[in-house]
C-alpha cells in the first residue's frame, strides 16, 4: 500500500477527462487553468496564500508507477492499455505561475495559474485545490489571531485535534508563516525548522505523589525550560503556590522559571490571581501561558478583561479553522488552444458572482507612489501593454462599474511568479524565515481600514477595461 | 526531509516527559491510559468509531531513525546522548485494546486504551487522538447524511475542500465504513479498494464548441459510464435537452446513459423539471445525480420539498465536518504503577464533566437476552468477576444515582479487544467491506429513539458500583 506517491491524489473524473482527451486525440492542446476564491473568509478583509511549498513538491513527484497503472487497469474497463502507457511517460511538462506564499490575497484574482497540456491541468486540479484551500484558510486565521496579540508569543498546539496528520504539520507551517512563533507538533518542527515547544502534561503531575514532587523532578530534567502546568488539581490553591516553591528552588540553582501555564477554568481571573502571586513571590519574570479552546475572539475578550497573559496556546480553533473549516477555492479554464492560439472561455452561472473571469491573465498590485500604499488589484490580459509602460489606468468597480478613479504615478507589481516553466523549476523556494518576513513587511502596503478582521473596507479587486469588455462579450454570446 | 516516519508526529511535551523520566530512571514504570470524548458531534444519538487501522500502522511503525535523533539533539539542548541511545532503542512493546472500527460508541466510555511503560505510552498520545479524533468524527457525520438517505446512493466528493490530503483519504475512508458507496479520489480507490467514482467537469464542456459535442465526446470515450455534467450554460435550456440527445444515440447503440448531474441552482425545481423532461423522453432509467454544499440538513429538506435526486454527492461539508469540525477526544492517565501493581488516579477538574473515572477499566455492551437490544454500555474495573459470571447487574446513572435499574438475564459484550499484547499485534485486522457489515448490522442492537440525529434518548454508559465508589473515594481524597 503505498501512500506516498501523490500521483492518484485526483478525483476519478480527472483521469476520465484525461482519457476522453486521449482518445480523442486532443491530449496535446494547452489550456489555461486559474484558482481562486469568491469570498474571503471569516469576513476578514485578506487572506494569506499559502500552500505554494507543497504544490511544488507535489508537481516534481508526479509519475504513474507500476501500482498506480494496475490498479486503474483493473478500476475502469473503459480504460485502453494504449492510455495507460501514455500515463507511465507522464510528467509535468507545462507553465505554473502563482503567487508567493505569504503574500496577502483577496476574493477574485487568480492566485495560481496552470498553462500545459489539457492532459497536465486537469490531473493536477485536485490536489492543488486541497493544498491551496486548506493552507491559505489556516494562515489567514492565524493572521487574525495574530492581529489581536500582535506583542504576545503565539504557539500552535492543535496536533490533536487536526484533521488527520497532513493538516497538522502543514498547518503548522501556515500558522507559521502568518506570524506564529512555535509549534508543539515535533514532526512540523524537523520537517521546516519551526522552533517547538512544549511543556508536560497533567498525566506527568498525576504519575507523582504530589503536585510539588512532580514539578521538582520535571524542572530538575529541564532546567533551562521550565513551564509548569498549574491546573491539575486547584490552581490557585495548589498549582501556583508549588510553582512559586518551585521558581524559589531555581532561584537558587541560578535558574530562572519561565512561566506557568493555565489550561482550564476562567483565564482572565486566574491570570491576574497567578500574575499576583507571582509578582508578590518575587517573580515578576515568569510568564503565563493560557490555552483552552483559544481562538481570536476569546483572545480579544480575554485581553479586555485585563487578563495577563503573555503566551497563548492555540489550538483546535485554529488548526481546523474552526468556524469556517473550508475556503472555497475554485480552478476554472479561462482559456483554451484553438488555431495556434488561446481562445478565452468562461463559465456561465444563474449565480451572478459564480461567472468566471475570462482569458489568459497577469495580476498586478497597483502601488501608489506617492503615498506608497496600494490602490487596487489590477488583473489585465496577460498581452496589455499599458501597465508595462506605466499608462495611466481606469480603476473601476467590476460590478458597479459607475464608480471608477484614475491613477497615473503608480508602481505595478506583478503577483503571479513563474514557478515552472516547461516543466521545469523556475523558482527558487524561500526559506520559511524569508518567507514570514515577506508576510510581515506585506502590511506596509494597506491602509488599516482593508485589513480588519470584521467590516472591513473592501480593497478594490478590478480588471482592465479590455479585460471587462471580452467578459461582457463572451456573457453575450452564451445569453444568444 | 523526510514526511512518512510518523515518531515524531508528536508534542515536544511528550519527548521532554519521556527525557524527564528517563531522567528519573521512571521510564519502565507502567501506566494505563485511555482515549475517549465528552460529548457527543453534531448532537447525534451516537458516534461511529474509526481510526484503528491507521493507528495499528503507525505504532508497528514506530521508531527513530538517525534524522530524528538528530534533529532531537539540535532542538533541544537539555537531552543528554544517552536518552537518544534510549531512544534508538525505542519499539512499542506495551498492550493497545481498541473498540473495532464501526462500533458505534457514546460518551464517555473508554474507546482505546494503551498499557505500557509511561515512556511508551506518553510518545504515542498526540497521534492516536489525531488519528482517532478525525475519523471518528467523519465516519459519525457520514452516519448521519446516511440517515436521512438510507436508500439513496451516497457519493463522497470532498478532496478538494479536504484540510489537506490525509484528511481526504481517511475520511473517504470513514464515510465508507459509515455506509457512503463510493469516494470520488482515486488514491483512496487504490488503498482501501472503495470504489471510485467520477464523470466531468465543466471545464470539459467549456473545452468544447458546443455543450452537444462535449456530450458526445465523453459518452464516445467512456460509453459503459456515461454521466453528464448539465449545468455549464443553462441546465434545462440547453444541458438536459443535450444530455437526452445523447441518451438517444447511446441506445441507439444498444448502450443505457447512468446519470444526469446537477451541481448549482434550485436542486428541489431543476430535479422535478429534469425528471420530467427525461421521463417523457423515454429515459427513466437515467438517475439523477446531485451536488453542491449538501449536508444531512439540506439533503433532509430537498426530500422534504419532493426533489428526484437518486445519487447524492458530498463534498466540502463532510469531509470537514463543517458544523463541528473536530472531535474533543481526549487522553487521560487513570491508572500507574506502584508497588508492583496498578494505583488508579483520578484528575480533579473545577467542571465536573471534565473529571476523570480512574482506574484500569473493561467495557461492555450489555444485550437484553430477551429484546435483543442493548440496554446500557456497562463499564468495570478490570478485575470485576461479576459480569463475566452473568450476575445480578444494577444500572443507574452516575449524575443521579436514585435513576437505577436491575438486569439479571443479559449478555455482556466485551468491546475493547486487544490490539496489540507486549508490542505484538494480536489483532487481526478486518478489510473494509467486513467493516462496514460489521458497522450496518450494530443497529440492530439499538431502539431507535438513542439514534436520532436530533433529540436523540441518551443511551446509558454506567459504572459498575465498585468503580463508582472508587471515583467518589477519590474525589473526596483530592478535596481534604
Amino acid at each position: 500500500m503505498s501512500d506516498t506517491n501523490l500521483t492518484l491524489h485526483t478525483d476519478k473524473y480527472q483521469i476520465n477527462m484525461m482519457y476522453a482527451h486521449w482518445l480523442q486525440g486532443s491530449l496535446n492542446e494547452r489550456a489555461v487553468f486559474e484558482a481562486y476564491f469568491r469570498k474571503l473568509p471569516f469576513g476578514n478583509g485578506f487572506a494569506v496564500f499559502a500552500g505554494l511549498e507543497r504544490i511544488v513538491s507535489y508537481i516534481r513527484a508526479l509519475s504513474f508507477g507500476e501500482e498506480e497503472i494496475t490498479y486503474l487497469r483493473a478500476q475502469e474497463e473503459n480504460y485502453k492499455e494504449e492510455f495507460l502507457e501514455e500515463l507511465r511517460k507522464f510528467r509535468f511538462t507545462g507553465n505554473l505561475y502563482s503567487v508567493e506564499e505569504g503574500t496577502l490575497v483577496f476574493a477574485n484574482e487568480p492566485l495560481l495559474c496552470v498553462e500545459a497540456r489539457v492532459f497536465e491541468a486537469q490531473l493536477v486540479e485536485t490536489a492543488i485545490l486541497n493544498m491551496m484551500n486548506y493552507q491559505t484558510l489556516i494562515a489567514t486565521k492565524a493572521a487574525r489571531i495574530k492581529q489581536v496579540a500582535a506583542n504576545d508569543i503565539l504557539l500552535e498546539f492543535g496536533t490533536r485535534r487536526a484533521q488527520e496528520a497532513d493538516a497538522a504539520i502543514w498547518g503548522a507551517r501556515a500558522s507559521y508563516i502568518a506570524g506564529f512563533h512555535a509549534t508543539s507538533n515535533m514532526r512540523a518542527g524537523m520537517m521546516f525548522g519551526i522552533p517547538a515547544k512544549g511543556t508536560h502534561a497533567h498525566s506527568w503531575v498525576q504519575g507523582h505523589d504530589s503536585e510539588v514532587e512532580a514539578f521538582r523532578a520535571y524542572a530538575e530534567s529541564l532546567p533551562d525550560h521550565v513551564t509548569l502546568l498549574v491546573d491539575t488539581y486547584n490552581t490557585l490553591k495548589s498549582g501556583v503556590p508549588s510553582a512559586i516553591q518551585i521558581a524559589r528552588e531555581l532561584e537558587k540553582q541560578g535558574k530562572r522559571m519561565n512561566a506557568i501555564r493555565l489550561d482550564s477554568g476562567d483565564l482572565a481571573y486566574l491570570s491576574q490571581m497567578a500574575r499576583k502571586m507571582l509578582d508578590e513571590a518575587g517573580f515578576p519574570y515568569v510568564q503565563i501561558v493560557a490555552s483552552n479552546d483559544l481562538d481570536e475572539g476569546i483572545i480579544s475578550n480575554l485581553k479586555s478583561q485585563g487578563a495577563k497573559i503573555d503566551v497563548w496556546g492555540v489550538g483546535t480553533k485554529l488548526i481546523t479553522a474552526a468556524d469556517q473549516p473550508s475556503l472555497g477555492g475554485v480552478y476554472k479554464l479561462v482559456a483554451r488552444e484553438k488555431n495556434g492560439g488561446y481562445e478565452p472561455v468562461i463559465k456561465i452561472s444563474a449565480n451572478p458572482e459564480k461567472v468566471s473571469t475570462p482569458g489568459f491573465k497577469s495580476l498586478y498590485r497597483i502601488i501608489n507612489k506617492e503615498t506608497g500604499k496600494a490602490e487596487a488589484d489590477y488583473i489585465a490580459l496577460k498581452d496589455e501593454q499599458h501597465i508595462a509602460k506605466g499608462e495611466r489606468i481606469k480603476l473601476f468597480d467590476p460590478i458597479h462599474p459607475y464608480i471608477h478613479k484614475y491613477i497615473e504615478h503608480y508602481e505595478a507589481l506583478p503577483l503571479l511568479k513563474p514557478i515552472f516553466i516547461d516543466g521545469e523549476l523556475a523558482y527558487e523556494l524561500p526559506g520559511l524565515e524569508q518567507i514570514r518576513d515577506y508576510h510581515l513587511k506585506q502590511f506596509e502596503w494597506f491602509w488599516p481600514q482593508y485589513l480588519r478582521k470584521l467590516n472591513a473596507e473592501a480593497y478594490r479587486v478590478n480588471l482592465s477595461e479590455a479585460l471587462w469588455e471580452l467578459k461582457r462579450e463572451l456573457i453575450q454570446q452564451h445569453q444568444l
